[in-house]
Protein backbone atom coordinates (compact mmCIF):
# COMPACT_ATOMS: atom_id res chain seq x y z
CA UNK A 1 0.00 0.00 0.00
CA UNK A 2 2.76 2.25 0.85
CA UNK A 3 4.87 1.42 -2.26
CA UNK A 4 1.77 2.07 -4.25
CA UNK A 5 1.09 5.21 -2.36
CA UNK A 6 4.80 6.26 -2.91
CA UNK A 7 4.76 5.05 -6.69
CA UNK A 8 1.22 7.30 -7.51
CA UNK A 9 3.18 10.58 -5.86
CA UNK A 10 5.72 9.84 -8.68
CA UNK A 11 3.57 9.47 -11.14
CA UNK A 12 1.33 12.45 -10.16
CA UNK A 13 4.45 14.21 -9.76
CA UNK A 14 5.60 13.35 -13.22
CA UNK A 15 2.45 13.70 -14.81
CA UNK A 16 2.14 17.05 -13.77
CA UNK A 17 5.71 17.97 -14.93
CA UNK A 18 5.22 16.23 -18.20
CA UNK A 19 1.65 18.35 -18.14
CA UNK A 20 3.42 21.92 -17.81
CA UNK A 21 5.79 20.99 -20.98
CA UNK A 22 3.09 20.65 -23.07
CA UNK A 23 0.81 23.11 -22.10
CA UNK A 24 2.88 25.66 -22.32
CA UNK A 25 0.47 28.11 -23.81
CA UNK A 26 -1.47 27.82 -20.17
CA UNK A 27 -2.14 30.71 -18.04
CA UNK A 28 1.25 31.50 -15.56
CA UNK A 29 1.06 29.10 -12.10
CA UNK A 30 3.00 29.66 -9.03
CA UNK A 31 6.21 27.93 -8.94
CA UNK A 32 5.15 25.94 -5.62
CA UNK A 33 4.44 21.92 -6.06
CA UNK A 34 2.32 20.93 -3.47
CA UNK A 35 3.55 18.54 -1.99
CA UNK A 36 1.82 15.51 -0.09
CA UNK A 37 1.81 16.81 3.52
CA UNK A 38 3.28 13.85 5.08
CA UNK A 39 5.52 12.97 2.31
CA UNK A 40 8.60 13.03 4.90
CA UNK A 41 6.28 10.58 7.16
CA UNK A 42 5.57 8.19 4.20
CA UNK A 43 9.37 8.27 2.80
CA UNK A 44 10.76 7.45 6.54
CA UNK A 45 8.27 4.57 6.56
CA UNK A 46 9.25 3.13 2.88
CA UNK A 47 13.23 3.52 4.35
CA UNK A 48 11.93 1.50 8.05
CA UNK A 49 9.82 -1.38 5.56
CA UNK A 50 13.17 -1.78 3.37
CA UNK A 51 15.40 -1.72 6.09
CA UNK A 52 12.85 -4.45 7.87
CA UNK A 53 12.87 -6.68 4.96
CA UNK A 54 16.15 -6.64 4.50
CA UNK A 55 17.15 -7.50 7.91
CA UNK A 56 14.64 -10.19 7.48
CA UNK A 57 16.01 -11.53 4.61
CA UNK A 58 19.80 -11.26 6.62
CA UNK A 59 17.69 -13.69 9.40
CA UNK A 60 17.37 -16.13 7.12
CA UNK A 61 20.64 -16.01 5.26
CA UNK A 62 21.96 -16.61 8.99
CA UNK A 63 19.99 -19.51 9.92
CA UNK A 64 20.36 -21.34 6.30
CA UNK A 65 16.66 -20.86 5.35
CA UNK A 66 17.65 -20.00 1.88
CA UNK A 67 18.05 -22.08 -1.06
CA UNK A 68 21.06 -21.37 -2.72
CA UNK A 69 21.49 -17.81 -3.86
CA UNK A 70 24.10 -16.37 -6.00
CA UNK A 71 23.65 -12.25 -5.13
CA UNK A 72 22.21 -10.33 -2.58
CA UNK A 73 18.68 -8.32 -3.04
CA UNK A 74 19.18 -5.43 -5.28
CA UNK A 75 17.19 -3.95 -2.31
CA UNK A 76 19.22 -4.42 0.37
CA UNK A 77 22.46 -3.66 -1.47
CA UNK A 78 22.77 0.08 0.30
CA UNK A 79 21.54 -2.22 4.45
CA UNK A 80 24.20 -4.86 3.32
CA UNK A 81 27.01 -2.01 2.69
CA UNK A 82 25.50 -0.54 6.13
CA UNK A 83 25.64 -3.63 8.04
CA UNK A 84 29.49 -4.36 6.80
CA UNK A 85 31.04 -1.12 7.01
CA UNK A 86 28.73 -0.06 10.46
CA UNK A 87 28.78 -1.43 13.48
CA UNK A 88 26.67 -4.35 13.41
CA UNK A 89 29.28 -6.76 11.84
CA UNK A 90 31.79 -5.73 14.41
CA UNK A 91 29.57 -6.50 16.67
CA UNK A 92 28.58 -9.45 16.01
CA UNK A 93 32.10 -10.84 14.98
CA UNK A 94 32.81 -10.30 18.94
CA UNK A 95 29.92 -11.36 20.32
CA UNK A 96 30.72 -14.91 18.38
CA UNK A 97 34.16 -14.50 19.17
CA UNK A 98 33.64 -13.87 22.99
CA UNK A 99 30.95 -16.37 23.13
CA UNK A 100 33.44 -19.30 21.46
CA UNK A 101 36.32 -18.15 24.14
CA UNK A 102 33.71 -18.92 26.81
CA UNK A 103 32.73 -22.43 25.67
CA UNK A 104 36.33 -23.09 25.38
CA UNK A 105 36.93 -22.27 28.26
CA UNK A 106 34.88 -23.93 29.79
CA UNK A 107 36.01 -27.27 28.31
CA UNK A 108 38.01 -29.99 30.18
CA UNK A 109 40.87 -30.95 27.44
CA UNK A 110 42.28 -34.76 27.82
CA UNK A 111 45.48 -33.74 27.47
CA UNK A 112 46.70 -36.17 24.79
CA UNK A 113 46.62 -33.55 21.91
CA UNK A 114 43.81 -34.96 20.21
CA UNK A 115 41.56 -31.91 21.54
CA UNK A 116 40.54 -29.80 17.91
CA UNK A 117 39.27 -26.43 17.20
CA UNK A 118 38.83 -26.06 13.46
CA UNK A 119 38.77 -22.74 11.66
CA UNK A 120 37.66 -21.92 8.35
CA UNK A 121 39.80 -18.82 6.62
CA UNK A 122 37.72 -16.43 4.44
CA UNK A 123 35.52 -14.67 6.24
CA UNK A 124 36.32 -16.06 9.23
CA UNK A 125 40.25 -15.86 10.02
CA UNK A 126 40.67 -13.41 7.04
CA UNK A 127 38.27 -10.92 5.68
CA UNK A 128 38.36 -10.12 2.09
CA UNK A 129 35.44 -7.25 2.40
CA UNK A 130 38.10 -5.19 1.17
CA UNK A 131 37.50 -6.87 -2.29
CA UNK A 132 33.86 -7.26 -1.78
CA UNK A 133 33.54 -3.61 -1.03
CA UNK A 134 34.77 -2.85 -4.32
CA UNK A 135 32.09 -5.76 -6.04
CA UNK A 136 29.02 -4.28 -4.57
CA UNK A 137 28.88 -6.13 -1.30
CA UNK A 138 27.18 -8.86 -3.00
CA UNK A 139 25.79 -7.21 -5.56
CA UNK A 140 27.80 -8.51 -8.44
CA UNK A 141 27.89 -12.38 -9.11
CA UNK A 142 31.19 -14.23 -7.86
CA UNK A 143 33.97 -14.04 -10.27
CA UNK A 144 36.36 -16.97 -9.59
CA UNK A 145 39.27 -15.09 -11.56
CA UNK A 146 38.88 -11.49 -10.27
CA UNK A 147 38.95 -13.52 -6.83
CA UNK A 148 41.68 -15.46 -6.73
CA UNK A 149 44.00 -12.37 -8.50
CA UNK A 150 42.70 -10.61 -4.84
CA UNK A 151 43.55 -13.81 -2.60
CA UNK A 152 47.29 -14.12 -4.48
CA UNK A 153 47.71 -10.96 -3.46
CA UNK A 154 48.01 -12.16 0.33
CA UNK A 155 46.82 -8.28 1.49
CA UNK A 156 43.50 -9.66 3.39
CA UNK A 157 43.08 -8.28 7.05
CA UNK A 158 42.70 -10.23 10.08
CA UNK A 159 38.87 -10.70 11.61
CA UNK A 160 40.42 -9.33 14.74
CA UNK A 161 37.83 -11.10 16.82
CA UNK A 162 38.76 -14.32 15.25
CA UNK A 163 42.82 -13.64 16.09
CA UNK A 164 41.64 -13.16 19.69
CA UNK A 165 40.29 -16.47 19.76
CA UNK A 166 42.66 -18.50 18.08
CA UNK A 167 45.50 -16.59 20.37
CA UNK A 168 42.95 -17.85 23.30
CA UNK A 169 42.40 -21.46 21.97
CA UNK A 170 46.29 -21.88 21.29
CA UNK A 171 47.05 -20.97 24.67
CA UNK A 172 44.40 -23.03 26.69
CA UNK A 173 46.06 -25.96 24.19
CA UNK A 174 44.03 -27.24 21.66
CA UNK A 175 45.01 -28.09 18.34
CA UNK A 176 44.19 -25.77 15.44
CA UNK A 177 42.94 -27.12 12.29
CA UNK A 178 42.33 -24.84 9.35
CA UNK A 179 40.51 -26.16 6.71
CA UNK A 180 39.36 -24.34 3.64
CA UNK A 181 37.72 -24.34 0.08
CA UNK A 182 41.22 -22.56 -1.29
CA UNK A 183 43.08 -24.68 -3.47
CA UNK A 184 46.35 -26.45 -2.90
CA UNK A 185 47.73 -23.67 -5.07
CA UNK A 186 47.30 -21.07 -3.23
CA UNK A 187 48.71 -22.92 0.56
CA UNK A 188 51.75 -20.89 0.02
CA UNK A 189 50.11 -17.31 -0.38
CA UNK A 190 47.55 -18.38 1.77
CA UNK A 191 50.36 -19.11 4.23
CA UNK A 192 52.26 -15.78 3.73
CA UNK A 193 49.08 -13.96 4.04
CA UNK A 194 47.92 -15.72 7.35
CA UNK A 195 51.62 -15.06 9.37
CA UNK A 196 51.53 -11.37 8.02
CA UNK A 197 48.28 -10.61 10.25
CA UNK A 198 48.96 -12.52 13.23
CA UNK A 199 48.34 -16.27 12.41
CA UNK A 200 51.59 -17.90 13.57
CA UNK A 201 50.90 -21.57 14.20
CA UNK A 202 48.55 -24.01 13.68
CA UNK A 203 48.74 -28.17 13.04
CA UNK A 204 47.12 -28.92 10.32
CA UNK A 205 46.22 -26.45 7.02
CA UNK A 206 43.86 -28.55 4.99
CA UNK A 207 43.54 -27.14 1.35
CA UNK A 208 41.19 -28.50 -1.71
CA UNK A 209 43.58 -30.77 -3.93
CA UNK A 210 42.69 -31.62 -7.07
CA UNK A 211 40.77 -34.56 -6.21
CA UNK A 212 38.33 -32.07 -4.46
CA UNK A 213 37.73 -30.02 -6.77
CA UNK A 214 34.24 -29.62 -7.58
CA UNK A 215 32.85 -31.16 -4.68
CA UNK A 216 30.55 -29.63 -2.52
CA UNK A 217 32.12 -27.00 0.15
CA UNK A 218 29.63 -29.12 2.83
CA UNK A 219 31.22 -32.84 1.28
CA UNK A 220 34.90 -31.78 1.37
CA UNK A 221 34.58 -30.25 4.70
CA UNK A 222 32.76 -33.08 5.99
CA UNK A 223 35.03 -35.84 4.63
CA UNK A 224 38.02 -33.84 6.22
CA UNK A 225 36.09 -33.78 9.30
CA UNK A 226 35.61 -37.50 9.64
CA UNK A 227 39.47 -38.02 8.36
CA UNK A 228 40.46 -35.95 11.48
CA UNK A 229 38.14 -38.16 13.55
CA UNK A 230 39.24 -41.34 12.40
CA UNK A 231 42.44 -40.03 12.88
CA UNK A 232 41.70 -40.03 16.81
CA UNK A 233 41.02 -36.24 17.14
CA UNK A 234 37.94 -34.63 19.07
CA UNK A 235 36.71 -32.27 17.56
CA UNK A 236 35.00 -29.50 20.20
CA UNK A 237 34.99 -26.15 18.38
CA UNK A 238 34.60 -25.16 15.04
CA UNK A 239 33.74 -21.42 13.67
CA UNK A 240 32.90 -20.77 9.98
CA UNK A 241 31.09 -18.28 8.39
CA UNK A 242 28.71 -20.37 5.93
CA UNK A 243 27.01 -23.21 7.08
CA UNK A 244 28.92 -25.44 5.11
CA UNK A 245 31.43 -25.02 7.18
CA UNK A 246 29.50 -26.22 10.53
CA UNK A 247 27.29 -28.72 9.25
CA UNK A 248 27.68 -32.86 8.09
CA UNK A 249 29.51 -35.28 9.43
CA UNK A 250 31.67 -35.17 12.09
CA UNK A 251 29.91 -31.33 13.16
CA UNK A 252 32.01 -30.22 16.37
CA UNK A 253 30.64 -30.33 19.61
CA UNK A 254 29.72 -26.47 19.41
CA UNK A 255 29.63 -24.68 16.05
CA UNK A 256 30.14 -21.16 16.05
CA UNK A 257 28.60 -18.98 12.63
CA UNK A 258 30.02 -15.70 11.87
CA UNK A 259 28.11 -13.85 10.52
CA UNK A 260 28.11 -13.30 6.11
CA UNK A 261 25.36 -11.62 4.30
CA UNK A 262 27.42 -11.34 1.21
CA UNK A 263 27.93 -14.69 -0.38
CA UNK A 264 27.00 -18.08 0.06
CA UNK A 265 29.03 -21.13 -0.77
CA UNK A 266 26.64 -24.64 -0.42
CA UNK B 1 31.63 6.84 27.55
CA UNK B 2 27.87 7.16 26.52
CA UNK B 3 26.55 5.74 29.10
CA UNK B 4 28.49 7.59 31.75
CA UNK B 5 27.47 10.54 30.05
CA UNK B 6 24.00 9.72 30.84
CA UNK B 7 25.14 8.58 34.30
CA UNK B 8 26.92 11.76 34.89
CA UNK B 9 23.63 13.72 33.72
CA UNK B 10 21.03 12.21 36.36
CA UNK B 11 23.68 12.28 38.91
CA UNK B 12 23.93 16.17 37.84
CA UNK B 13 20.26 16.78 37.73
CA UNK B 14 19.67 14.65 40.88
CA UNK B 15 22.09 16.41 43.02
CA UNK B 16 20.50 20.13 41.83
CA UNK B 17 16.73 18.86 43.02
CA UNK B 18 18.80 17.94 46.16
CA UNK B 19 20.67 21.07 46.52
CA UNK B 20 17.12 22.88 45.47
CA UNK B 21 15.74 21.06 48.83
CA UNK B 22 18.44 21.96 51.40
CA UNK B 23 19.09 25.35 50.30
CA UNK B 24 15.75 26.64 50.14
CA UNK B 25 16.99 30.21 52.10
CA UNK B 26 18.79 30.77 48.54
CA UNK B 27 17.42 33.86 46.27
CA UNK B 28 14.59 32.55 43.74
CA UNK B 29 15.94 31.76 40.74
CA UNK B 30 14.33 30.62 37.37
CA UNK B 31 12.28 27.77 36.88
CA UNK B 32 14.52 26.69 33.92
CA UNK B 33 16.66 24.11 34.18
CA UNK B 34 19.42 24.34 31.69
CA UNK B 35 19.48 20.51 29.65
CA UNK B 36 23.23 20.07 28.07
CA UNK B 37 22.16 20.93 24.44
CA UNK B 38 22.88 17.64 23.05
CA UNK B 39 20.80 15.48 25.71
CA UNK B 40 18.33 14.50 22.91
CA UNK B 41 21.07 12.91 20.55
CA UNK B 42 22.70 11.16 23.48
CA UNK B 43 19.57 9.65 24.42
CA UNK B 44 18.90 8.75 20.69
CA UNK B 45 22.37 7.62 20.49
CA UNK B 46 21.59 5.31 23.80
CA UNK B 47 18.36 3.58 22.13
CA UNK B 48 20.20 3.16 19.05
CA UNK B 49 22.92 1.16 20.74
CA UNK B 50 20.46 -0.62 22.43
CA UNK B 51 18.98 -2.00 19.79
CA UNK B 52 22.38 -2.66 17.71
CA UNK B 53 23.22 -4.77 20.60
CA UNK B 54 19.53 -6.68 20.94
CA UNK B 55 19.81 -7.55 17.25
CA UNK B 56 23.35 -8.92 17.88
CA UNK B 57 22.25 -11.24 20.91
CA UNK B 58 18.93 -12.07 18.43
CA UNK B 59 21.35 -13.32 15.53
CA UNK B 60 23.33 -15.27 18.13
CA UNK B 61 20.43 -17.16 19.41
CA UNK B 62 18.92 -17.76 15.99
CA UNK B 63 22.31 -19.23 14.29
CA UNK B 64 22.93 -21.05 17.77
CA UNK B 65 26.06 -19.56 19.31
CA UNK B 66 24.61 -18.96 22.33
CA UNK B 67 25.66 -21.56 25.58
CA UNK B 68 22.17 -23.18 27.05
CA UNK B 69 20.15 -19.38 28.50
CA UNK B 70 17.48 -19.50 30.84
CA UNK B 71 16.02 -15.99 29.91
CA UNK B 72 16.42 -13.19 27.98
CA UNK B 73 18.84 -10.00 29.04
CA UNK B 74 17.08 -7.84 31.05
CA UNK B 75 18.32 -5.04 28.82
CA UNK B 76 16.51 -6.64 25.72
CA UNK B 77 13.43 -7.03 27.34
CA UNK B 78 11.81 -4.28 25.61
CA UNK B 79 13.19 -4.64 22.49
CA UNK B 80 11.78 -8.56 21.92
CA UNK B 81 8.48 -7.47 22.99
CA UNK B 82 8.64 -5.21 20.04
CA UNK B 83 9.86 -7.42 17.59
CA UNK B 84 7.58 -10.12 18.61
CA UNK B 85 4.59 -7.53 18.96
CA UNK B 86 5.50 -6.18 15.36
CA UNK B 87 6.17 -6.43 12.15
CA UNK B 88 9.56 -8.07 12.51
CA UNK B 89 7.69 -11.62 13.97
CA UNK B 90 5.11 -11.67 11.42
CA UNK B 91 7.82 -10.83 8.61
CA UNK B 92 10.13 -13.51 9.35
CA UNK B 93 7.53 -15.89 10.20
CA UNK B 94 6.24 -15.38 6.31
CA UNK B 95 9.64 -15.55 4.59
CA UNK B 96 10.95 -18.55 6.30
CA UNK B 97 7.24 -20.42 5.04
CA UNK B 98 7.65 -19.02 1.85
CA UNK B 99 11.20 -20.34 1.67
CA UNK B 100 9.77 -24.13 3.08
CA UNK B 101 6.54 -23.95 0.44
CA UNK B 102 9.12 -23.22 -2.53
CA UNK B 103 11.36 -26.26 -1.62
CA UNK B 104 8.40 -28.61 -0.81
CA UNK B 105 7.09 -27.50 -4.50
CA UNK B 106 10.91 -28.33 -6.17
CA UNK B 107 11.24 -31.99 -4.63
CA UNK B 108 10.01 -34.78 -6.43
CA UNK B 109 7.92 -37.07 -4.47
CA UNK B 110 8.50 -40.53 -4.91
CA UNK B 111 5.10 -41.50 -4.59
CA UNK B 112 5.25 -44.48 -2.25
CA UNK B 113 4.21 -42.62 0.86
CA UNK B 114 7.50 -42.17 2.39
CA UNK B 115 8.38 -38.28 1.58
CA UNK B 116 7.77 -36.85 5.12
CA UNK B 117 7.93 -33.18 6.32
CA UNK B 118 8.65 -32.86 10.27
CA UNK B 119 6.26 -30.31 11.97
CA UNK B 120 7.76 -29.06 15.63
CA UNK B 121 4.43 -27.82 17.27
CA UNK B 122 5.26 -25.10 20.01
CA UNK B 123 6.31 -21.54 18.25
CA UNK B 124 5.96 -23.66 14.97
CA UNK B 125 2.38 -24.77 14.30
CA UNK B 126 0.74 -23.47 17.71
CA UNK B 127 2.12 -19.98 19.36
CA UNK B 128 2.02 -19.52 22.92
CA UNK B 129 2.71 -16.26 22.34
CA UNK B 130 -0.25 -15.03 24.71
CA UNK B 131 1.15 -17.08 27.15
CA UNK B 132 4.78 -15.33 27.20
CA UNK B 133 3.03 -11.93 27.01
CA UNK B 134 1.91 -12.31 30.61
CA UNK B 135 5.36 -13.48 31.65
CA UNK B 136 7.72 -10.96 30.59
CA UNK B 137 8.34 -12.54 26.42
CA UNK B 138 11.53 -14.31 27.85
CA UNK B 139 12.33 -12.16 30.72
CA UNK B 140 10.65 -14.67 32.96
CA UNK B 141 12.18 -18.29 34.33
CA UNK B 142 10.69 -21.21 32.68
CA UNK B 143 7.83 -22.09 34.90
CA UNK B 144 6.50 -25.60 34.07
CA UNK B 145 3.92 -25.64 36.11
CA UNK B 146 1.84 -22.65 35.05
CA UNK B 147 2.94 -23.95 31.02
CA UNK B 148 1.42 -26.77 31.38
CA UNK B 149 -1.65 -25.19 32.92
CA UNK B 150 -1.44 -22.73 29.64
CA UNK B 151 -1.35 -26.02 27.10
CA UNK B 152 -4.26 -27.85 29.06
CA UNK B 153 -6.48 -24.65 27.90
CA UNK B 154 -5.90 -25.75 24.96
CA UNK B 155 -6.57 -22.30 23.28
CA UNK B 156 -3.27 -21.56 21.47
CA UNK B 157 -3.71 -19.64 18.06
CA UNK B 158 -1.91 -21.12 14.96
CA UNK B 159 0.46 -19.39 13.64
CA UNK B 160 -0.70 -18.63 10.30
CA UNK B 161 2.11 -18.82 7.70
CA UNK B 162 2.78 -21.97 9.14
CA UNK B 163 -0.55 -23.41 8.70
CA UNK B 164 0.06 -22.42 5.52
CA UNK B 165 2.97 -24.14 4.82
CA UNK B 166 1.49 -27.46 6.63
CA UNK B 167 -1.57 -27.23 3.98
CA UNK B 168 0.82 -26.85 1.49
CA UNK B 169 2.88 -29.47 2.05
CA UNK B 170 -0.17 -31.94 2.52
CA UNK B 171 -1.55 -30.72 -0.90
CA UNK B 172 1.67 -31.79 -2.54
CA UNK B 173 1.38 -35.20 -1.18
CA UNK B 174 4.38 -35.13 1.96
CA UNK B 175 3.41 -37.17 4.69
CA UNK B 176 2.88 -34.88 7.69
CA UNK B 177 4.47 -36.23 11.16
CA UNK B 178 4.25 -33.86 14.13
CA UNK B 179 7.24 -34.06 16.89
CA UNK B 180 6.70 -32.29 19.72
CA UNK B 181 8.63 -32.30 23.30
CA UNK B 182 4.76 -31.91 25.02
CA UNK B 183 3.92 -35.30 26.86
CA UNK B 184 1.38 -38.12 26.16
CA UNK B 185 -0.64 -36.96 28.81
CA UNK B 186 -0.93 -33.60 27.05
CA UNK B 187 -2.06 -35.60 23.59
CA UNK B 188 -6.00 -35.12 23.83
CA UNK B 189 -5.70 -31.31 24.93
CA UNK B 190 -2.74 -31.14 21.52
CA UNK B 191 -5.44 -32.62 19.70
CA UNK B 192 -8.22 -30.80 20.42
CA UNK B 193 -5.94 -27.58 19.86
CA UNK B 194 -4.48 -27.95 16.80
CA UNK B 195 -7.79 -29.30 15.39
CA UNK B 196 -9.30 -26.40 16.41
CA UNK B 197 -7.47 -23.57 14.92
CA UNK B 198 -7.45 -25.65 11.20
CA UNK B 199 -4.70 -28.58 11.74
CA UNK B 200 -7.12 -31.01 10.86
CA UNK B 201 -4.85 -34.01 9.64
CA UNK B 202 -1.36 -35.77 10.13
CA UNK B 203 0.12 -39.28 9.91
CA UNK B 204 1.95 -39.03 12.59
CA UNK B 205 2.07 -37.26 16.15
CA UNK B 206 5.08 -38.49 18.22
CA UNK B 207 4.95 -36.92 21.83
CA UNK B 208 7.29 -37.68 24.74
CA UNK B 209 6.60 -40.83 26.16
CA UNK B 210 7.65 -42.04 30.24
CA UNK B 211 10.24 -43.68 28.86
CA UNK B 212 11.80 -39.75 27.17
CA UNK B 213 11.84 -37.84 30.08
CA UNK B 214 14.61 -36.47 31.13
CA UNK B 215 16.08 -36.82 27.57
CA UNK B 216 17.33 -33.56 26.34
CA UNK B 217 15.38 -32.58 23.01
CA UNK B 218 18.06 -32.95 20.57
CA UNK B 219 18.44 -36.44 22.09
CA UNK B 220 14.80 -37.06 21.68
CA UNK B 221 14.02 -36.04 18.69
CA UNK B 222 16.85 -37.67 16.91
CA UNK B 223 15.81 -40.69 18.51
CA UNK B 224 12.68 -40.56 16.94
CA UNK B 225 13.35 -39.47 13.61
CA UNK B 226 16.44 -42.48 13.41
CA UNK B 227 13.00 -44.47 13.90
CA UNK B 228 11.18 -42.97 11.34
CA UNK B 229 14.17 -43.51 8.74
CA UNK B 230 14.43 -47.14 10.13
CA UNK B 231 10.34 -47.39 8.85
CA UNK B 232 11.71 -46.37 5.93
CA UNK B 233 10.75 -42.70 5.45
CA UNK B 234 12.69 -39.82 4.04
CA UNK B 235 12.71 -36.72 5.85
CA UNK B 236 12.97 -34.09 3.15
CA UNK B 237 11.77 -31.22 5.19
CA UNK B 238 11.49 -29.87 8.77
CA UNK B 239 10.03 -26.79 11.03
CA UNK B 240 10.93 -26.03 14.13
CA UNK B 241 11.88 -23.02 16.24
CA UNK B 242 14.56 -24.47 18.24
CA UNK B 243 17.78 -26.05 16.92
CA UNK B 244 16.77 -28.90 19.15
CA UNK B 245 14.49 -29.75 16.66
CA UNK B 246 16.50 -29.52 13.25
CA UNK B 247 20.13 -30.78 14.85
CA UNK B 248 21.33 -34.59 15.29
CA UNK B 249 20.78 -37.59 13.69
CA UNK B 250 18.99 -38.20 10.80
CA UNK B 251 18.66 -34.28 10.04
CA UNK B 252 16.00 -33.59 7.39
CA UNK B 253 17.63 -32.63 3.60
CA UNK B 254 16.26 -29.00 4.23
CA UNK B 255 15.54 -27.52 7.61
CA UNK B 256 13.70 -24.73 8.41
CA UNK B 257 14.31 -22.42 11.28
CA UNK B 258 11.56 -19.94 12.46
CA UNK B 259 12.01 -17.33 15.04
CA UNK B 260 11.93 -17.90 18.98
CA UNK B 261 13.96 -15.18 20.72
CA UNK B 262 12.07 -15.93 23.57
CA UNK B 263 13.17 -19.09 25.36
CA UNK B 264 16.01 -21.68 24.79
CA UNK B 265 15.27 -25.56 24.66
CA UNK B 266 18.32 -27.72 24.76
Amino acid sequence: MLLFKIFLFFSLLSSTLCHETFNSHLLPRPLIIQYPEDIESQFKEFHEEVKLQCTSWRFSVETNNLSPWKTIPVECGAYVKDYMMGRGYKVDLERVSNEAGVYAKSVELNGDGKDVWVFDIDETLLSNLPYYAEHGYGLEAFDPVQFDKWVSSGIAPAIEPSLKLYEKVLDLGFKVFLLTGRSEEQRSVTIENLTRVGFHSWDKLVLRDSEDHGKLAKIFKSEKRSKMVEEGYRILGNSGDQWSDLLGSCPAIRSFKLPNPMYYIP
